[in-house]
């Protein structure tokens, strides 16, 4: 039994990794460079390659950089602060991302006799990324069954959970999460306040889990915004201090 | 109205090309370079968007050749002769690669607000590849809708045509077929012997319509195998002579 786990180096990819492993499947991960600004993620994933003494190939699609057009993960835009379910998040949407990346992955599947290709989406990336939702998958799905004639199915295990959900499931097979990477502004150090360090923060609050990263701005007191209604039981703001 | 066209130099999508340029589009031509050895159609390719005068982009995959195996298109195996539905042909599969192709086409349709992403397959195609296959083209478009919300269309017009079709279009809008390459063996003229090569011929001489081509081995003769039933009715070998 093989896996290629379509693989960033973030949280979601390395939850379903260890998933895998964990279930007894050979692995392959395979990470994409695509001019992001956060390459700083592939770092991640070969450590989390490391750990599970899989392989890594990251596929360079940085000539793809130039024709997918200026959004703020591969262009010069400045990535938004604030909550991910904003709309300003719509700025680090790059045009059929998922599909391009799970399909290579598909590709590499077929050549190397792996029955399955994962990928890590989930349902907090359903508002806002369109090849994250469910129909999407499910055509994808199909899609890669008819290319591959049946030989390469597509696995999304977290479709839908959330990414709270996710946390648990890392937490309960042992990944040391601070060897991932979710920072859009790819610094030194997890910035604390972009879309995806917010959503990284409030996965392990909502799940219970000790967030093991280490923040710039630490917390969500800073956070001006206002939630959206579902996530007003969370902690944060001024109900922090309460 | 701006269409993508996923193009190769061939026939198919230079016919494409020219139909829906004659139908008003604007015209992107895209290319892929993934380390096909007949990198020549890249050239044919040039010639025809400079006919149309359309842009042509090359993308570049070929880092995508060490992991999708060892083909014959782009590895060290020798193209095969003969009839181009024959087992034998099945070397030149490279896995997945339309939907590759395809989805990256219809990323930089999202980027440039083209509402039509437009792929060249035919009836004939089906046969040996099955991302060539209706169901798969189906599925492949729902994807692109789901993951664009709708922005982008994938066309197939020549889907259930056969390439003899293809050709009278062609010759219908002046399509001059001497600009275009087949030859999956990529030497200085077209072999007239590979899959690729016998196909060709033989759609300029279903369809009635003189082949410009220069090859080296012209006409049938040499072809010592024998044709599938469909085909029977095809001048070739012994028959032409008779």
């Amino acid at each position: 039994m093989k896996a290629i786990i379509v693989a960033s180096g973030g949280m979601d990819s390395a939850t379903a990794a260890y998933q895998y492993a964990h279930r007894g499947y050979e692995l392959h991960l395979v990470g994409f460079d695509y001019g992001q600004r956060h390459v700083k993620e592939l770092s991640a994933l070969m450590q989390v390659g490391g750990r599970l003494n899989a392989p890594v190939s990251i596929i360079d699609l940085k000539s793809l950089g130039e024709f997918l057009g200026r959004n703020s993960l591969t262009g010069d835009n400045t990535v938004p602060d604030g909550h991910y379910r904003e709309e300003t998040m719509r700025q680090t949407v790059v045009p059929n991302r998922n599909a391009i990346m799970i399909n290579i992955a598909a590709g590499i599947a077929q050549a190397e006799n792996a029955e399955r290709v994962v990928t890590g989406v989930h349902s907090g990336d359903h508002y806002i990324y369109p090849d994250c939702r469910p129909q999407f998958v499910r055509a994808l799905a199909e899609s890669i069954s008819y290319a591959t004639e049946g030989a390469v199915a597509l696995d999304a295990p977290f479709l839908h959970l959330t990414k709270a959900d996710i946390v648990k499931e890392g937490a309960r097979l042992n990944l040391p999460y601070e060897i991932t990477w979710s920072c859009y502004k790819g610094g030194a150090q997890h910035c604390g306040t972009c879309g995806t360090c917010f959503e990284r923060k409030e996965s392990f609050n909502v799940a219970g889990v000790p967030d093991p990263t280490n923040y710039i701005q630490e917390g969500f007191e800073w956070y001006k915004g206002s939630l959206p209604v579902e996530r007003a039981g969370l902690p944060v703001g001024g109900e922090m201090e309460s």
